[in-house]
């Protein structure tokens, strides 16, 4: 396996995957070519207390499992729904970080031909590939019938498409979603 | 202004609008329909315990203003995207139940050719209502004109879609999306 360590002028200093796609978002808001949102954590909340001239305070509340994927919107008449993962494995993404919820959800996103996608960042190597949910499918069907548990790196050179973070936006995502539905 | 109460055998029984979509959201996405959700209520998180041998606990947390609509999804390759509000009022739908925000919003889903609506309940007479958003948009400008800050009950019944409860999607959205979008 070798790999070919980028130098990019433009780092992500730091920033996680999350804060580097509503980057991306606000930009394709902004300028009007995109209206795509990260979805709230869904919390459920047990106690509210209400102190008197000022606003409701969450007391107690817990994190509840998404049913659904991180980002969804609207781009040139194109539903857009994705789940985005960062890694820092160096070799292969470990597919435990899909959640079974998660693939049926996009499965019925597919189905209602929406453009569906997994993103996933290879922290150590400063690397982003867009995988179609179509292939990702095709590795999780790999794994239920006793095959590998994740998809190696060289899977995602091979079979997603890599993007290389440029400048406003960085990740300029749905610049892949143009070349694959076009 | 005349009203004539009607009386459906499959009543909402004290449901608020939001469980009702809910229900109808399920059934769509259950039956293969189209997949819709709800978005979780932001919420901004400042406290957060670690109980021994057991999840996270928030302890401190605030509600925070949504930037959006309440619900978003795609069904038939469209996205569609819209705000539901139910009115206790008999003659109107007051204009202040919705947020410039969530105006913009809609404006920017329009112009990207989602399909964008306000779904209004008057609750006293259980009568429902899609208003496109190209609608809405006409009377907010009349709001902002100087006009009246409201919508009258009689203009829904002429320039809105009124949803007749049914069984089995009680509220039966997506039939006027097809009917609008064919
Ligand atoms: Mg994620
Ligand atoms: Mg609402």
């Amino acid at each position: 396996l070798k790999i070919s360590k980028k130098d990019y002028s433009f780092s992500n200093r730091g920033k996680t995957l999350e804060d580097e796609l509503n980057e991306a978002n606000e930009y394709y808001l902004s300028n009007d070519i995109a209206v795509i949102y990260k979805k709230p954590i869904p919390i459920q909340v047990v106690k509210v207390d209400y102190p008197s001239r000022s606003g409701a305070v969450i007391k107690e509340a817990y994190y509840r499992t998404p049913s659904t994927t991180d980002f969804n919107g609207v781009y040139q008449g194109k539903y857009i729904d994705f789940e985005a993962k960062e890694t820092e494995n160096r070799t292969a993404f470990p597919l435990k970080n899909v959640h079974l919820h998660q693939m049926e959800h996009m499965n019925r996103v597919l189905k209602q031909n929406g453009v569906c996608f997994l993103l996933v960042r290879f922290s150590a190597f400063d690397r982003y590939f867009y995988l179609p949910f179509a292939q990702l499918q095709l590795f999780w069907e790999r794994m239920q019938t006793g095959g590998r548990k994740s998809i190696a790196l060289t899977e995602f050179e091979e079979q997603a498409i890599e993007i290389t973070p440029k400048y406003a936006p960085r990740i300029d995502y749905l610049k892949i979603v143009n070349n694959l539905n076009a």
